[in-house]
C-alpha cells in the first residue's frame, strides 16, 4: 500500500485550512485589485489550480475560465524533468488580446508556470500570474503570490488520501 | 451601488461553509468511488464546477482536467433564458471514448447540465454527472448529488462580495 505522506513526516510543513484558504483567496484578490488589472479571462493549471481559479474568479468578478493541463515528465534520454501540456486542450486562440489570469497553488520549480506564461504571451494575451505560495526554488516570480514559503505545503484538497471505494472513510 | 444579497434575505436558505465543503467533496467523491465508474477526465462547469471539480479531481485520482463555460441568455424573440457555450472552448474532440465526470455546483433548472451532458454525448463521451445539490426543479437527475434542496444555496466561493478594489474589506 502506497504511503501517504502526513504532517508527521514533515516537520517544516505549512498547513492551509479549508477555512484558512477561504482567507487566502479574498487577500489574494484584494491584491489583483489593488493592482487595477481586471482580468478578461482566468485560466487554472490543472489540478492544483483549479480550487483556487473558481474562487478568484468569484471574487474578481471575471466570467470567462480555461483549464491547461501541465504535467512532469522525463523525456528519454533525459535526466530532468520537464512540464509539458497534455490534452484536452485549451483553445489558446481565443486568448489573443484578452487580459488572462494564470491561476496555480504554488510556484515550486516554477517550470510549469513558466511554461504556461510563454504559451499565452506567444498567443498574444496580456498575462499575469497569481498562486496561493511560492518557493524560493521557484525561476518565475508570480505577479500576485499570497505567501511566500519555502516549508513543505498541505492544500485542503490533497491533505487526505483519494477515495478508493466505497468503504474508504476518514481518520 | 448593487446590493448584495445576505442570508438574511433568505429565510430557506442553505449555508455551505468552506469546511462543510471539504467534507461534502469527500462523501461526493464516495458515492463516484462506490458505483466503481473511475473517470478518466473531470470537466468543471464555469464557473461554479470549477472549486467542487478541483478538489474532486484530488479525492478521486483523476488527472486531466476541463472546463466549458456555459451561461444563459435571452435571445431576440425569445422569452425564455437558454444556455449557451462561451468561449474559451475546450478541445471536446479530445474526449471521445473517454470517461468523463461533468460537475457543478447546482443543478438548479438543469439546462446547463444537460447541455453539457447531450455536447460530450455527442462527442461519444462515456459522460456522467456530479453536482453538490440538486434543486427540484432540475430537469435532469445528475448520477451522483450531494444533497437534495429547495433551499436557496450560500456556497462559499460566492457568499461574500466580489473584491472591488484595495479598500474592500470583508466584514
Amino acid at each position: 500500500m502506497e504511503h501517504f505522506p502526513t504532517p508527521e513526516d514533515h516537520p517544516d510543513r505549512e498547513v492551509l485550512t479549508w477555512a484558512g484558504f477561504g482567507h487566502a483567496i479574498r487577500d489574494l484578490a484584494r491584491m489583483v485589485a489593488a493592482s487595477h488589472w481586471q482580468p478578461d479571462v482566468t485560466v487554472a493549471v490543472a489540478r492544483g489550480g483549479l480550487v483556487p481559479a473558481g474562487a478568484l474568479a468569484y471574487a474578481l468578478e471575471t466570467k470567462a475560465m480555461g483549464t491547461l493541463n501541465v504535467e512532469f515528465y522525463t523525456g528519454v534520454g533525459a535526466t530532468l524533468e520537464e512540464p509539458q501540456v497534455l490534452p484536452p486542450a485549451l483553445d489558446v486562440n481565443e486568448l489573443m488580446g484578452k487580459r488572462v489570469l494564470v491561476v496555480d497553488d504554488v510556484a515550486d520549480s516554477g517550470k510549469t508556470l513558466l511554461l504556461v506564461l510563454q504559451l499565452l504571451a506567444e498567443q498574444g494575451a496580456d498575462v499575469r500570474s497569481a498562486v496561493l505560495y511560492t518557493k524560493p526554488t521557484s525561476i518565475v516570480v508570480p505577479d500576485y503570490t499570497w505567501q511566500n514559503t519555502s516549508a513543505w505545503i498541505m492544500f485542503p484538497w490533497s491533505s487526505l488520501p483519494p477515495v478508493t471505494g466505497a468503504a474508504s472513510t476518514d481518520a
